[in-house]
C-alpha cells in the first residue's frame, strides 16, 4: 500500500498554505472543524504545555529505569498514575516479559607502557570478567572487517580494541549507524579468534568521559566474552599509547566488569486511550519507550518522547468532543534491550493490527522537529499534504513518503500499517545518548512544546479525518 | 613601582603600528634586531610549533599527576628529560615538599524520597567518611552567608548542600570567583553548626556528570567533616527533590568518601635556563604548573601552559644568539593544593627576586590569547606599547597596566616585580577544569601555536630589550 510521493510538490504547496482544493475535499466530507482544531492544538501547544513538567517528574521521581530493574517497576507505576489524572477513557497495563541485566562494577586501566585509569562502561548484556579482572595485551582494529581478517594467532589471549573513529555529529544523527556496529557484533566476532575481551570506542559524538552503553549480542555457540565501551577521550588515549607501542613494549590493559544476568522479570506496556466516537475499533497510536539505560536518568532517551506522547493524549482528551477514531498512547516497555515491549504489543494486538490507522513514535530526544515523513497509500497523500502545510510554520519540512517509524512500531511496519516520522534535531542527541549525561538539563522546555504541537496535529488529524490512513 | 597607564592610548598606537619614535628610542640603543627577531618568533610560531606534541606527550605518557602521587614524580622525570633535549644551558630540579592527598573511592546517592545514584567527587583535602558512609537529611542553603545564618539546631546531624547556582560561562572566566567560594570554606563553616558533611554544586559551567574537584581548607580548631562536589546535573536533581520535599518526607543522602592524607612527599620545581649573554644574573621567567588534579590527564590545567612555556624556551634557545638576560622556564610543583612550588621558589631565590625583570605564567587553559596586561613602571610603558603592537595581529588587545600574574608568580608580585598576563579565552575552560574531562581532545593545536607566538614575543623582548622591566 505504500508508495513514494513527489515531496517537492508538497513543499511548494506547503509554502502557499493549505491547497484549497484539497481542503475543500475535506470540507465536502463535512469536516471544516477538523483543520481548525488542528490549528488550535498546534498554536495552543506553542503557548506552553505540561510536557517539560512530565519529563521532569519522570527523571526526578524515577530516574534510571532499565528493563527489569526496580526503576522499571517504578516507571510503570509512575506512568499509570500520571495517565489516571489526565482525562483518558481507559488506562491499562499490558504484561511484557523483559530481560534483567544489571551493572554492578566496572573498572579499566592501561597497565603498560604508561599506566592510566580509563573511563569505560560494560555494554548492555555483557558477561562479567573473572572477579580479579582480565589483563592482556591490546590488539587494535579499525573495522569489523579488519577484525574478521585477523589471524587468530595474533588475537588469542588478547583484548581486541575496535576503534572505528569518533562518530560524526549531524542533525539527522546519521553518524550513529556506522559508529554503532562494533557494539552489537564486536564480541561475537572477536571471541572465535580467541580474544579474552572486547573494547570499543563509544558510539557517541561527544568529548566527555561519560562512556556510552547500549545493547550487545552474543552469537549462538560462540564463547561469551566481556565487552565494554571506552569514552571518546579514553579511546583517544588508548589509541595514542598504541601509536607509540612496539613489540617489545606493547600496550597492556586491565578490565574488570561485574555484571549479572538475572532471570526475566515482568514489566508492562503502559497504555492510555481516548475512545473513538465513531470508529472506536480503529486506532491511531502515539508511542515512546518508558525504559531507559541505567547510566542516566533517561531524560532524552526516552523520557522526552513519553512526555510528548502523554501530553498530546492529554490535550486531545481535553477537547470538547472525542475524535472519530481511538487515540492510543503507548509507553512501551524495554525498547533498549531487545524490543520486548514492541513484540508483546504486536502479539497482544495481533488481530487488531490491521485496524491501526496511523502510528508515530517520539524517540530521538528532545530537539525541535524539523522534518516530517509519511508512509501511507497514495490515496492518503492529500491528507498528508494538508498536515504538512500545518506543520510548516513550526519549521518542519515534509521530506517524503518513506517514513521508517520508530523501533517500537516494528510490528506495525511489518503489518504494512501507515507510520509517520516527526524527526527531531539530533545534533547533540548522540553526545548524551546512553550515558550518565542523559539528564533533564539537556531539554529545552520550548522545544518540548514545539514537539507537542507537531505531534498533536498529526495524531489529531489521523484520528479525526473522515477517510483515515 | 607599578602605576596605571592610559590603555586606550596604547590601543590607538597599536592600531597604527609600532610608534616610530618609541621604536627609534630602542634603535638608538643599538637594537634594531630585537624587534625583527620578535616578529620572526611570532610569525614562525604561527607556522607550527611543538607545543601540541609536548602536551600530548605529557598527557599520554604521564597523565594525572597530583601533588605527591606517582604521577607527580613521573611528571618531574618527564619535564627534566624533555628539557634536556631542548638546547637549554642548564636544567635542574629544585626540591619542594608537597602534601599527598589521595582519592580512593567516592559514592553518593539520594536515599529518599526518590532514590537515585549521584555523581560526585571528594574535594581535595577532604577527610574520609566512616567506612560505611554517612546518611542524613539534607539542608540546603544558597550562599555561605545563608549558611552562617542557620540555626545550629536545624543543622546538627545533617548534610549541608550549598548551592550557589550554576557558574556563568564567560570568556574571562569571571563566573569562577563567586562559584568557587563554597568549595574552600563550606566545610569549615558548616562543621561548627553540627553538620556531618558538606555537598557543594561543582564550580563549573558545564552540564556533564563529571564533578569538579579542587582544594578545600579546614579551619584550625574546627572539626573536619567530609566535603564533596556534585556535578551540575546531580546538583539539579538534588535541588529538584528538595523543591518537592516536606517535613514529613525530607530528602536523605548517603555519602561515602574514602580518602587518605599521606605524609608529605618531596617533589620538584623543574627549571631550564638560557643564560643571558650580558646580564645573566637578571631573570625573565615564564612559568606554568606541572601538577594537575587527579581526575583528568591535566591537559588544559596545566599541561597546555607547560607546553607553551617549554616551547617558548626551546625557540629562544634555538636563536643564533643568547638574549641579554637569562630566560628561566619554571614548571612549578603543586600549584593546585597549596602553592608549595611557588613558595619554595620564592624561598630558594629570595636574594634573587629583585633581579627578576619580568614574569608570565600560562595557566588558564589552551584557548587563544585575546588580552595582554602588564604591571610595570611608567618608564617601561613604551616597551609594553611596542610589545602590544606586535601582539595585536594575533588578535590580542592591550588592556592596561594592572596585570595580576599567575598564582605561581605570587612571590614575585609580593616583591613588586613586573608581571604580565596573556589572557587566554576561557569560555570553555571551566567546563572541564578539575574534572575527568580535562583531556587532550579539548586542545586545538593552532591555538597552542598562537599562544607560543604571543608568549615568545613577550619573553624575548623582556630578555633582550636594553632597558629591561
Amino acid at each position: 500500500m505504500v508508495s513514494r510521493f513527489c515531496w517537492p510538490l508538497i513543499t511548494v504547496l506547503g509554502l502557499v498554505g493549505l491547497a484549497p482544493g484539497l481542503l475543500g475535499a475535506q470540507e465536502e466530507g463535512g469536516e471544516p472543524a477538523l483543520w481548525q482544531t488542528a490549528r488550535e492544538l498546534r498554536d495552543q501547544a506553542l503557548e506552553g504545555t505540561e510536557a517539560y513538567a512530565l519529563v521532569r517528574s519522570l527523571t526526578v521521581e524515577v530516574g534510571p529505569r532499565s528493563a527489569g530493574s526496580a526503576g522499571d517497576k517504578a516507571a510503570v507505576r509512575w506512568g499509570q498514575a500520571k495517565f489516571q489524572g489526565m482525562g483518558f477513557d481507559a488506562v491499562r497495563l499490558e504484561p511484557v516479559m523483559v530481560p534483567h541485566w544489571e551493572r554492578r562494577r566496572e573498572e579499566g586501566a592501561i597497565v603498560a607502557p604508561y599506566p592510566q585509569p580509563m573511563h569505560l562502561c560494560a555494554l548492555g548484556g555483557s558477561v562479567a570478567t573473572p572477579p580479579e579482572g582480565v589483563e592482556a595485551e591490546v590488539v587494535r582494529v579499525d573495522s569489523l572487517d579488519a577484525l574478521e581478517a585477523l589471524d587468530p594467532a595474533g588475537v588469542a589471549g588478547k583484548i581486541v580494541f575496535i576503534d572505528v573513529g569518533k562518530m560524526e555529529r549531524t542533525p539527522a544523527g546519521s553518524g550513529y549507524g556506522p559508529a554503532v556496529q562494533p557494539r552489537g557484533r564486536g564480541a561475537a566476532l572477536a571471541a572465535p579468534l580467541g580474544a579474552v575481551a572486547v573494547l570499543i570506542r563509544s558510539a557517541g559524538s561527544d568529548t566527555n568521559r561519560t562512556p556510552h552503553t547500549g545493547a550487545m549480542r552474543y552469537a549462538d555457540g560462540v564463547k561469551k566474552i566481556p565487552a565494554a565501551a571506552l569514552s571518546n577521550p579514553d579511546a583517544d588515549l588508548l589509541a595514542a599509547q598504541l601509536d607509540g607501542a612496539t613489540a617489545e613494549a606493547p600496550v597492556r590493559f586491565r578490565l574488570l566488569l561485574d555484571t549479572v544476568n538475572h532471570p526475566e522479570e515482568e514489566s508492562h506496556n503502559v497504555i492510555a486511550e481516548i475512545h473513538g466516537r465513531e470508529n472506536p475499533e480503529e486506532v491511531v497510536l502515539i508511542g515512546c519507550h518508558l525504559d531507559s539505560w541505567d547510566l542516566g536518568t533517561g531524560a532524552i532517551d526516552d523520557g522526552a518522547g513519553c512526555a510528548i506522547a502523554m501530553e498530546v493524549g492529554r490535550r486531545i482528551a481535553a477537547l470538547p468532543q472525542r475524535p472519530r477514531r481511538t487515540v492510543r498512547v503507548v509507553l512501551f516497555a524495554n525498547e533498549e534491550f531487545g524490543l520486548s515491549g514492541a513484540r508483546a504489543y504486536g502479539e497482544a494486538h495481533a488481530d487488531q493490527l490491521a485496524l491501526h490507522r496511523g502510528a508515530v513514535e517520539a524517540d530521538l530526544g528532545a530537539g525541535r522537529v524539523y522534518a516530517f515523513r509519511s508512509r501511507v497509500g497514495d490515496a492518503q497523500l492529500p491528507t498528508v499534504q494538508a498536515i504538512a502545510a500545518l506543520l510548516q510554520p513550526l519549521g518542519i519540512d515534509y521530506q517524503g513518503n518513506d517514513a521508517g517509524g520508530g523501533a517500537d512500531l516494528r510490528p506495525l511496519r511489518q503489518a504494512e500499517r501507515p507510520v509517520f516520522d516527526l524527526r527531531q534535531d539530533a545534533t547533540y542527541y548522540f553526545d548524551w545518548h546512553h550515558t550518565a549525561n542523559d539528564t533533564l538539563d539537556k531539554i529545552e522546555p520550548a522545544a518540548m512544546d514545539q514537539n507537542v504541537a507537531a505531534h498533536a496535529v498529526l495524531v489529531w488529524v489521523a484520528a479525526e479525518v473522515a477517510e483515515g490512513f
